[in-house]
């Protein structure tokens, strides 16, 4: 299929993509699980590549840059959430245009995303991707990094602090790094016992199998933060009695059915079950940094692009450690 | 039925109960609703009186004093918690000791409440309550007064915050109250026409009838803080989706049954669903002193203690504007 992007304004950032992660919320997308997709569709939100062409008024790129797009590549950009820079809360009536599947505010219809060959996107919301980042394993930063790192910075984790990462896949074992690059102690809590030794691997302190309840005992009242990241349906309560007092289990999951809790879960302790939505522009490019800083991408299966509707298939199995990415050059 | 108070220790307070308030919690643990409970039971947990007796190292009471307990009248005092001023949440081995159907940390056995003609508590978990208050309409803050003080005061409520506060009972009125007291914007939410004029007349700035649809709506994510005082089983999403960005729903009410949340409703503006259990005995102290300052009280209606049954039927059909609260002299 042949899509058009729309002839470079002065603020426009052009770049031919180089890699571009799949995420489970494409699969979602995909199969219209959310009920608005619109097709033709384009999917692909874990965006990098290299600069071809830049605006008459853009500054901050050239020719030849790195250059990066994560779920967001336009915002009204005057609301409050815009002004305090969490334009994925943007609150102006067509609220934050993402980058496909999305009312496009300059060309008007939709949006196409990343698994294509390039990518036209205004300079302010286009990213900085350093060099010596490997390219294709940084790309699910862009939906996968900030999506865990946004929520971990927000309620304070570092050190002294308990982190727990619920599940282990493409966010949680993101999830894991980060967490401990921020210095808090990362307990997971997995149910397949073949990522106990997995988690270890990638920087947990502690791995816990949550199917045993003997082990989750020894975590009763102990976690600080609860990242989870779980977006099948599943028993709520019992992580929220991980919580210590003043807990927060955040979740970044999506599952389709409602989820059950008992009030006394969290009236003791004060706990809170809270939810978090990727990040602002301004978080996405901190994360980036933080994550070159501390040499954290992610674990990928780089695929061809003829390779993408078998991806979808093994991922809905969660057949992938952790992320699948394309390799957009074999795009023909 | 006798019941006896303890010998007088060095660190004790001896009391008269001059009133005591009635809680709905007082109707769930008399009819067993949460599975606890141990007879014979004496119940009452908003108790004011006149101090009859202090211990020998009693400092800050003496005889003809006035004096108050409220839920707390013991705890380890060694725990995290408790270091924190946060007895409820007491992490000792017994947990908080409770003023009434709760193991007795001293004598063995359990703890009788307020519904009987004297108490003894350590001079710790004993309040102050000032000569100038209305002393029958001020039992109820011991327990209700401090379960809405303590997380209006946890989430910031004041100048510039939007208050809700969903269901005007005995919580809910008082919350209106301190709500406003804080300088906070205070809108009520109820499912009787009755209480929206009374809403107003007890402070707040508006009152939203929360079945009509319309209504509603014009409060979409405009709340930062909204208070749930509602113990029966209802529908929290569309009071979460009230919530403005960073917005809690604090739970002070106890349904039974477990409730629904969808993922999408947390997700969207970093929401959270937080839970508040009474408050610790310092807060509870301040609590106290805030509501003396502006001349906060609950509205109540006195009864004989003859009539306790009556009025655990008339609470059971929420007929009561807003407390009762019981003139223990009347005890015979």
């Amino acid at each position: 299929m042949n899509i058009e992007r729309r002839d470079l304004r002065p603020d426009d950032v052009q770049f031919n993509i180089l890699y571009c992660g799949i995420c489970h919320s494409d699969l979602h997308q995909v199969k219209n699980d959310f009920g608005a997709s619109r097709y033709p569709m384009v999917p692909g939100h874990e965006i990098v590549g290299r600069v071809t062409a830049v605006g008459s008024a853009v500054t901050s790129f050239k020719v030849g840059d790195l250059a990066a797009v994560g779920c967001i590549v336009d915002s009204c950009g005057t609301c409050p959430a815009c002004h305090r820079d969490l334009e994925m809360f943007c609150e102006g009536v067509e609220g934050s245009t993402l980058s496909y599947n999305s009312q496009d505010r300059v060309l008007g219809g939709i949006t196409y995303g990343g698994f294509s060959q390039t990518y036209v996107c205004k300079e302010k919301y286009t990213l900085r991707v350093p060099e010596n980042l490997d390219l294709a394993a940084a790309a699910p930063l862009l939906c996968a990094g900030i999506t865990v790192y946004s929520p971990l910075k927000h309620w304070g984790a570092g050190a002294g602090k308990v982190v727990g990462i619920v599940g282990i896949g493409g966010l949680g074992h993101v999830a894991i790094r980060i967490a401990k690059a921020m210095g808090a102690h990362v307990v997971v809590f997995t149910t397949s016992p073949s990522k106990v030794e997995d988690a270890k691997r990638l920087g947990a302190h502690e791995a816990v199998l949550s199917t045993d309840p003997e082990q989750m005992k020894k975590f009763s009242s102990k976690i600080d933060i609860l990242l989870d990241t779980v977006s099948a349906s599943h028993d709520v309560n019992s992580y929220l009695n991980l919580l210590a007092i003043d807990g927060n289990l955040v979740l970044v999951g999506l599952p389709a059915k409602p989820l059950e809790i008992g009030a006394f879960n969290v009236v003791k302790g004060r706990r809170s079950f809270s939810g978090s939505n990727i990040g602002g522009i301004a978080e996405t490019q901190e994360m980036l940094d933080f994550c070159t800083e501390h040499g954290i991408v992610a674990d990928i299966e780089l695929i061809r692009a003829d390779q993408i509707n078998e991806a979808f298939e093994r991922l809905e199995k969660n057949d992938v450690r952790y992320r699948f990415v394309v390799d957009m050059s074999t795009l023909s």
